[in-house]
């Protein structure tokens, strides 16, 4: 059956037993729970939408929907960007939000369990006061839950320094797709038991099980004070240069970001943060070690070396936070702006000019206007695609343009997403990277795990 | 038909022919690639050896085991510590040492690509002229191939602050059961597009595939000079207190190694370095910061405060290069003196002092000796049984030390193997470690991806 097939009341009846009566199946009611962020993703009609409270009713839910042949598509706060959470027609969505305890915080042990409808700011607001921090940081940390990070391997600004997603997991229980529970990882550092069944669930996007709890690794606060640099560009081949130039001389920033005049003006549109307007492109770079200061004096070197016109390096966390805060506006700005499609994908960190000029290049093609943010430091790039209108021909050519850009990260060995996943929006071109081996394998693992493949179908790979 | 299945000639030199004729069928040829450094597992038979040099004699020797039912066995140094290459009646020993080449040192990428039979230290020797490190570093780093290091998610001193080796990749090329080629994973820093197979593949013991080129992330040397610290105590006890206190003090330090006095003393026995004999247990730290200085001088005071009898922080970097060479003396010193079996077990960060009590009590009540050398910052501790002899009750009384050794790790939380692999010397107690779930799920996926069960069976899981 999988997606589409119609549910009867009688089953939907069985469901809704197993959790105490509370599932929604009025459409209006579900409308809420049909999107995520990739807004240009068409969205289907579920059949219902479950919010379980315990790894009990999420075991239901899924026992229910491998023996009735349909489609569960999970969510959590449903800020992804590739359409990965996107109902499904007839599907059970699955939504984690009621799940939301943080189980434990050991700071002697430097990890947290939690559930999966956790905020993830929540949880670095929780290690806080431990003098510990939970590194990886979407943009979205603020609104998305660690359910949705796990999911899609979420990346941030601090990965550059501190890795991503999957390299903060320990453990994680998950529900496969016929209901049993599995317990993957142990709360130690360091174990070599069995396969990485923890490293496989992070990222595979809700197509290989349900994420019902996970032990996550906590890091030490830096002990000394994280220092900050800002350099500005008239040329964005310029600002990609100086990137290339710190990787190359092995400084090791903890955030090193990079926007364009469209991102810096779309933000000021938005709310005035003092961005210069004319700037061609801005990174901005923090050091959070021992000599941050020697080090953020040594990376802004390296952009004045590269052109930057003009550089300038902040002892003052007041202005660093503000720095980093306009930052963090970038998404929402464009986003706020009209109707977007936010690309993701990454290069190896020296091919980065190239892919700038790429972008441009593709962006004149196509007639559609690219505003780029990117985790400079990992080659990470968000060029995203601002339609003037929602015009079949005007979606066309914006298509053509991600379609171009995809090409363009692959040609220079790079990858189609980076940490956004995916989910539907990508699939596209998802043949471009996979070759017939990769994708059989994929399928292979998929079939093991999910063999009435019911757990987001056509998403993920 | 698998494991002890009979090839005959002609099969034999099907098998020759896509290997140019070079294969090795002599018994008393075959003898050197029966073993690994598990000595008491007992090594089978092969029916034969080949010693591949491209990925295309790979897939020949794959496709043709798969074809014929005929169990393969890969290798590469046979330094294994869990008999996770030993030999299989009637298998194809496959010997990847032939596949040696370090093809590409990207030092603006920071990254190598290397082939399987590469030492270890010899990719920290091509990367060190371009100021880059490869973090992971086995005991065995000197004479351990690269491709078994993978197979076993191998750890070593500087994981403690660097990661095991999985952290350390960032793609493989694999041969699969049939004989395809797979490529995993990108060049880039950070790319999510489909599941982990990068990560699946590293650790898993030669059960899914056999790896014949690995791309692996290398870290810029720090920039300072790292700072040695020794602290000697009087009970073995205090200084996994001190280990406790220095983790929950925050403190990340580059290596964090604990010897206990029998330890010690078989360094001394073979080869004097001028360790302390009398002390019941010795840790040594080390600091890459800039700041390290600083920070040993802290990592001394905690273990001053744990009851110290002595400590000492050294900035002579020829003196910290004698100490961990001492340190690094300690398994082949202790291996050389007699028969032993080393373990491997791993608990939480906190309860090593519990565990250090419990290895006590079960070297009492069997009357196995034991020696401990741990990387003690990671909770990953080696007890190594060592046996006055290898009559009968001997090997009783040391597999029951070894059983209660993992049972008492599992108790605090622990995991049967830190980094040496499950192997065929831990496959007892796996079922301690997994419930049914885990164990089905494991064999869901080596079936997907070897469904004739030709990879190493019996292994790992």
């Amino acid at each position: 059956m999988a997606a589409g097939s119609t549910v009867d009341h009688t089953t939907l009846a069985a469901l809704a037993a197993g959790l105490g009566g509370d599932l929604i199946t009025d459409p209006d009611a579900m409308d809420g729970y049909r999107r995520d962020w990739a807004s240009l993703v068409p969205a289907g009609q579920p059949a219902a939408v479950a919010r379980p409270r315990t790894v009990d009713e999420v075991s239901h839910c899924l026992r229910w929907a491998n023996e009735h042949g349909v489609s569960v598509v999970p969510r959590g706060a449903g800020t992804g960007l590739s359409g990965g959470s996107t109902a499904l027609d007839g599907c059970l969505v699955v939504s984690l939000t009621r799940m939301d305890r943080i189980r434990e915080i050991d700071a002697d042990e430097r990890l947290a369990v939690v559930e999966p409808g956790v905020l993830n700011a929540d949880v670095g607001r929780a290690a806080a006061p431990h003098g510990l921090v939970y590194p990886p940081d979407p943009g979205s940390f603020e609104i998305s839950t660690i359910g949705g990070n796990l999911a899609t391997n979420a990346g941030g600004m601090r990965c550059v320094k501190y890795g991503v997603t999957r390299n903060s997991v320990l453990s994680l229980q998950v529900v496969l797709a016929d209901g049993r529970v599995l317990e993957t990882g142990r709360r130690t550092v360091k174990s070599v038991t069995g396969y990485d069944l923890t490293g496989l669930f992070v990222g595979s996007e809700g197509t290989l099980g349900v994420i019902t709890a996970a032990t996550l690794r906590l890091q030490p606060k830096p002990p000394g004070q994280t220092m900050t640099f800002v350099a500005v560009f008239e040329s964005i081949l310029d600002a990609g240069e100086a990137v290339a130039a710190i990787t190359r001389a092995g400084y090791v920033p903890s955030v090193l970001e990079l926007m364009d005049r469209a991102t810096i003006n779309a933000i000021e549109d938005y709310k005035p943060q003092g961005l210069d307007r004319t700037a061609a492109a801005m990174l901005i770079g923090q050091s959070d070690t021992a000599d941050a200061e020697d080090q953020v004096a040594r990376m802004a070197a390296c952009c004045d070396a590269a052109g930057a016109s003009a550089s300038f390096c902040s002892t003052d966390p007041y202005e660093a936070d503000a720095l980093m805060a306009a930052r963090r506006l970038a998404g929402t700005a464009t986003m706020e702006a009209g109707p977007t499609i936010v690309e993701d994908v990454a290069v190896p960190r020296g091919r980065l000019t190239d892919m700038l000029r790429d972008i441009d290049e593709i962006s004149a093609r196509t007639g559609i206007d690219v505003a780029i943010v990117a985790h400079a430091g990992d080659g990470n790039l968000h060029p995203t695609l601002r339609l003037p209108d929602l015009e079949a021909p005007t979606l066309e050519r914006a298509h053509l343009a991600a379609h171009q850009i995809c090409s363009a990260a692959l040609a220079l060995g790079g990858t189609i997403t980076g940490e956004h996943g995916v989910g539907a929006l990508k699939r596209p071109w998802l043949a471009e990277q996979f070759d017939d081996t990769i994708a059989s394998v994929h399928q292979a693992l998929k079939s093991a795990l999910d063999p009435r493949g019911i757990l987001n179908p056509g998403r993920g790979f």
